[in-house]
């Protein structure tokens, strides 16, 4: 259920009895006050916005990139780490369901059990396998297509990366810090990873009126490095 | 086949004779000069590399946040225009394979064969159906997911992607200039369609030493403006 | 007065009695509380930072470029338009001073009295005259080094500017949106003015720590758009 | 001497015999081949296009920052090292001229060479005295307004620039690679020094069309990051 007019973006202005929506079409009209809502199917942006958090979770323009250049569609087999709040587990079994899996491993209990939550929650909870475990070396997994690590040292993994890729797959790495990421790159060319390179996405939005437009005030000017690399 | 080291592109090194690649593994080393290569299969990106172009061709960072944004993936349906050297056909097309498909509007001829060749040497030929006609009123699917656009004047195809988007369906125009962001935003909001809204997306490449890391020195200022919207 | 640790920004912790100040060096330290700061002479930074405000204003990353495309210096002498709160009035007369003058146009007084606050505050009152009146119309200075604008509609002062620069003198025009710039750019090439460009700046602060580097979360994604151009 | 119509850069389109501009008054138009030029005194920007290089040259977008966050006008003192090709000493020079003084300090003759005649052709050879020598150890100036460092290792001044320059005296360094900003930075904190801060200024380029704006293609994504301080 989202505002029908979205420049007007209200929470709080009233309350809609769910069971008045029950058996109608998707898109119908709400009245909530003086504003009109519509009943919309959640998408892969909205259980991403609704998840319950355990800390700052990685944005569209991150997870997009990682799914993109990985290759990430129906039938591929990921693994993960670490889980945090599930909002890159989310975002990879939505793409590599229902034929494939994502293998999310996590070093702490209380992640994994917030991570399978949200996945559930968007109905992907088939497409995932949680394992309390330890990246670097409990991988059990073979022929991967991708590793793709949010930890605070991917560099540790690189070589679990190498035994359990296929020759070809896609290892990704997301480093709030510089020096996490040269760690990674420079752990990468030494294991001999081809196609070896990093770097950062931006942001912008833009704010469109009918008297002109210009971009937003505000933007993040940052959310973590991303380094990739193949397996030859 | 990719560099093994991939600190040295030195294309024109060398020649290699195919027939001595047959039968052996993804991954096997070749040595062409003084340089080792590896032979990988052909991921996502590489085939939007490779494909042949009539004009500059959309770039990762974009094709991934429609992808996402739309959360295009196996089972979609989309309809997109133009399709130009096919670039964005061929990606819309890897991530609905093979369940859904990618129906490809184009005005002119040549575009189509382009785009179906490109799309065909990645193997991809089934999930895409090219159609000469104008997207702006000769579109015949139903409920489809998204509505991609690469054309000069998105906003005149608001009222097609009214009538052939499912409820929550996306539209995605993608243009470079602003004014042609600014009549797409205001045709949207016009309709009725909600959560419109603009943005553009920028891609920084690092360059990772032994003795320090840097900001690569040249990027894209620009390529589109990305404006996204969801039909009630 | 500034924190002799710049990490901790405390501000309320305590008062100091401005009188036990009085007579000691620059750089004398003063204890507040737990923390150590250091009394030093404002710079123009500072000054900016503390004047009285009716709206946003200029930041240093803009008025900087200003300053330098247009070369002021000792001796320059410029129109500015409008006021405002006199950030940039007060960074122009700081260059300009004390041979130079600020001619600074306001229609409006109350902005006129606001400016000239900031302006003697910063002790440049000598270097700047005010004046009541119409940037587009009544300026009557002549041989002017250049013509600075933050107004909605630069490109009505542009005859003004032919008029009133000398030959080589620099426009100056800062917009917030897009259209604004266009119609200032279009109009300058109109009236036969050269070197006519457009350009944005962007400032991205870093965090450095012991233990790593990170570009800062947030960033201006946008204050203004620069116009500049030069009298034939 | 610059293009009337700033959209046609044509250089070489012809030649113009220099004494037929003699005696002619700045801004007098001037035919070559299909193409009319203006004759204009040349600006700062104009001296930094035109110097002789030794290497890449501090920018517009930076050295303009230097001197704002510094607050460099008439009458300003600053040591400044590396001399380089002399880009940087030419800015300084401007804007502390006629009644400051550049000392400029160099450990290669070759560079102060190169850079005496660039600060020379601008006619601002006064305001500049040039010193074969190690900012670290062989500055003689005291009370310096402000220290600006092109080096590889500007940590290794800030124990002079401590004592050279005056209670709130600025310290400046301008450092491609992440590492010499971080160094510079905790340096300056580990000596006490105040306020200081490090960042990164981009510049982007627009291009502005009867049929609509948009940004240029292409931007410089880095030249060097700035680091900041006061002495206290």
């Amino acid at each position: 259920m989202r505002a029908a007019d979205s420049t007007q973006r209200v929470p709080g202005l009233g309350v809609v009895a769910l069971r008045t929506l029950l058996g109608k079409p998707w898109g119908s009209p709400i009245q909530v006050g003086p504003t009109r809502y519509a009943a919309l199917p959640p998408r892969l942006a909205d259980h991403l916005k609704l998840l319950d958090r355990k800390a700052q979770i990685i944005l569209p323009k991150d997870a997009a990139r990682i799914v993109f250049e990985a290759g990430l569609r129906s039938g591929s087999r990921v693994a993960e780490a670490g889980v945090g709040s599930g909002a890159l587990t989310l975002a990879l079994a939505y793409f590599v369901g229902p034929a494939g899996r994502v293998y999310a491993y996590d070093v702490r209990q209380d992640h994994l059990d917030v991570g399978r939550r949200n996945v559930a929650r968007a109905g992907l909870e088939d497409v995932v396998e949680f394992r309390l475990g330890d990246v670097t070396k409990e991988v059990v997994e073979h022929d991967l297509d991708a590793f793709v690590l949010d930890v605070p040292e991917p560099e540790a993994a690189v070589a679990a990366a190498q035994t359990h890729l296929r020759p070809g797959g896609v290892f990704a790495a997301y480093t709030p810090l510089v020096v996490q990421m040269e760690r990674a790159a420079l752990a990468l060319r030494a294991r001999g990873f081809v196609e070896v390179r990093s770097l950062e996405t931006l942001e912008r939005g833009w704010t469109v009126h009918d008297r002109g437009s210009r971009p937003d005030t505000n933007m993040l000017a940052h959310t973590g490095f991303l380094t990739f690399a193949r397996r030859p």
